[in-house]
């Protein structure tokens, strides 16, 4: 009897379910195995997320959301993975344009040779905005939704990535020397306030204040940054012990480190993300930790320039937030983020002697939630979770590569690349469907960086780039 | 006067050359950036391949190629790249059946808990031929050509090998404990004698002599291994240096080093390949120089297991051939060679701190003839030369991550993947054309990977596989 009145009790509540009138929304990506990135680090293997306008609105299994929501619009996610769009803390987008110009080359070579030069004389809005289009293409390509970069004439490149319908977190490089777009830090900044009044409370675009590092720019400089981050309220973007050169540099001028010397003129602040962070100590990162600075960790860039292996495990284990970045093309040479992942999880392994550290879905937190949260912006982003923007991506996983498959996120991070990416979608609006860009043209963007490619070549001379023509 | 019967010369001579009949030859591949790997590491931007049966008759520019041969067959690999295919030195093709099983364990809790039971309840023929189908479509699809393998049912993996139209260097496992195919060292032997004489001079197949390692294996069954490949004249692939543990174990019994003990038993002949040696001293090196030894590095799985690094510029500058490997999928978790070279790259840059390391055209070499070199066969393979065997492929070079291009090799290295090879030739045949393989059954082979995956998730229990189901 008690089973059959359960049974009567069930079939009533289940014919009340199918009774509700279901909530309209404007699109459901379903069937999907979905990673949520959530606090349980849920994974769902038959799961939907329902969204309406630019939220999340839920994300459950695709029974229970079919029950309770209709998409004006659906994706059918079948045999893919439903995530969290990636975030790349740290890049400099142009430089597309000079990716694969002169590598394997020692730094300095590479810097004052080529890269230097070739920015010298090429540099210009029309440079910017055609890099940035194709950065803003590989991007969505490769399931990057939000990323954080500081380059120059960077209004340019926030309107480049708003009209692209990607999220960025964009700062104006600022550092000593004259550069294409400043004679001095005191117009970098003045540009940099322009910048930010013209974004402000822009729902894609957050603008930063970039300063370059602390061997680049002197103290003045540093602590008029952060005043003005602190007027306006806005993130600040710097690199931070890329390299021995840059500790020693410290060493010599203020006789600490880096992160001392920066703490010593209350420099540190929230909001605030160091990139590199490569040569650190502990008392560094007690610093570091102390004040909330996130880290963006780039591992393919401090590999392919040697510049060494940042203590992340020992960051993380510090509680400070580690999010993922590609670096500038130039020094990487693409801004895959599954790459990132990838490299992040091979190569703490190494160096630790322990191949369980950095698991997979420690890497894929890194590529998301972490980054988020070093860019203080985990309330809207990094996970699938109600009431955040709706940053989703889909990812294939039917190649040969991909089969067969026992565990979704160790395929995420050991097999996948970017171009398994099928949709790409960011504040609700569907950037990229099936393979195909919605918001550029994609024959175009790529005429026109090779046209730029043409510039850069003459820049630099026979010596330079082309050394196989 | 001069200038006027020069002209009238060439003008002769140019109508001799269009006159003179032009050689019909079964296959013309042109258009391409033709990357050679010659002795002159000659690379020709507007060139082409000409192909006659299974072997290569002349690399040139696609005009002078055009003027000497028609082919009844032609491939236009306009902004592409044209290479030599690509030879895997190391891998367990059937491994791609576990692929992801269990990531980010302990290495002996990994082969303990996963690999060993899975092995134990599902390597048959039948599983051994799904498995190489699988590993094959993913070789062909990433433009690997030819490779080593070890496993068990190495004459199954021989003859889906042949059908696929891959090139192997295959060897059945000696091991001392008994496994799925063999009860002893002994029946491994025989069956090894019995598989070398089925393929005895084929064309794609080179039988060869697989000891697993020394510390597997007793001194008696290591000279047997020597005296068989020496009797039947072929290669040896054996493990080497993999790990720590593997140097300590040979200390306590042999009071050596690996390589030292190996070679005090006679065992290092011509035509052998060493995977792996990580952990290899100055002294290890110059033995393995002295003998010919080829090594065959695995950047990938070294990093993923924590294995530690191969002193591969050490190795080189020994005049040791070193080639590259993926290892098994189960340790890697793919068998994608543009990834070997780019982590190698990447890896020797960061460990010797010099970003001048491994340059991409050396990492190119390492994929290419460096592999053929370490297994003896590089009079046949390993570069694009008239009268070698036409094993080519085809790479594009068109997506947003490849824009600009101003140097094809880095390229290869630094941003292509093997989604990217269009079109894989070995032996003068097209096993794939445009992504579209032609010697496998696509959706059979995955759908059959699939089932076999049930299995092996049956046979590792629900602690095992699935993590997230």
């Amino acid at each position: 009897m008690l089973r059959r009145s359960c049974f009567v009790a069930v079939a009533i509540l289940g014919l009340a379910a199918a009774q509700a009138p279901r909530r309209t929304v404007s699109l459901v990506v379903t069937h999907g195995i979905v990673v949520t990135v959530d606090a349980g680090r849920r994974v769902i293997q038959d799961g939907a997320v329902a969204i309406e306008g630019r939220d999340i609105v839920a994300v459950d299994t695709a029974g229970t959301i079919a029950g309770r929501f209709r998409g004006r619009d659906t994706i059918d996610a079948r045999g893919a993975v439903v995530m969290p769009g990636l975030v790349n803390t740290h890049t400099h987008a142009p430089m597309v344009l000079f990716r694969g110009l002169a590598d394997d080359l020692a730094l300095m070579d590479w810097l004052q040779k080529y890269i230097f030069p070739a920015e010298a004389k090429t540099v210009s809005p029309e440079f910017v905005r055609a890099g940035t289009r194709l950065a803003a293409l590989e991007m969505i390509e490769s399931g990057t939704t939000t990323y954080a970069d500081m380059y120059y004439f960077e209004e340019e490149i926030a309107r480049v990535t708003k009209a692209a319908g990607l999220r960025g977190v964009l700062g104006e490089t600022i550092i000593q020397f004259p550069v294409a777009d400043a004679k001095s830090p005191a117009e970098s900044l003045a540009r940099t306030e322009r910048f930010a009044a013209e974004f402000a409370h822009d729902d894609l675009i957050t603008p930063a204040v970039a300063p370059h590092a602390m061997y680049t720019l002197d103290t003045d400089t540093l602590k008029a940054c952060r005043a003005l981050a602190d007027r306006l309220h806005i993130p600040v973007l710097i690199h931070l012990a890329e390299t021995e050169d840059e500790v020693k540099t410290a060493a010599e001028k203020y006789h600490a480190t880096p992160a001392a010397y920066l703490d010593s003129i209350g420099f540190w602040g929230p909001r605030t993300i160091a990139a590199h962070g490569v040569h650190v100590t502990p008392e560094d990162i007690k610093i570091l930790a102390d004040r909330h600075v996130g880290i963006s960790h780039n591992p393919e860039s401090n590999m392919k320039l040697a510049s060494g292996t940042a203590p992340v495990p020992a960051m993380r284990a510090a509680g400070i937030a580690v999010g993922l970045g590609t670096d500038g093309a130039a020094s990487n040479n693409d801004l895959d983020m599954f790459e990132a992942m990838r490299q992040a999880a091979f190569l703490h392994k190494l160096i630790s002697g322990d191949p369980r550290a950095i698991p997979a879905p420690v890497a894929i937190e890194m590529a998301t939630i972490g980054g988020a949260k070093a860019m203080g912006m985990d309330a809207q982003i990094g996970s699938l979770e109600p009431g955040k923007r709706a940053d989703v991506i889909v990812v294939s996983m039917d190649s040969a590569r991909q089969t067969p498959m026992y565990d979704a996120q160790s395929h995420l991070v050991y097999v996948t690349r970017g171009d398994d990416v099928r949709t790409t979608i960011v504040n609700g609006r569907v950037l990229m469907r099936d393979r195909r860009v919605l918001t550029l043209n994609r024959e175009q963007v790529l005429a026109e960086a090779r046209a730029y490619a043409e510039k850069v070549r003459a820049a630099v001379g026979p010596e330079g780039a082309g050394k196989d023509e």
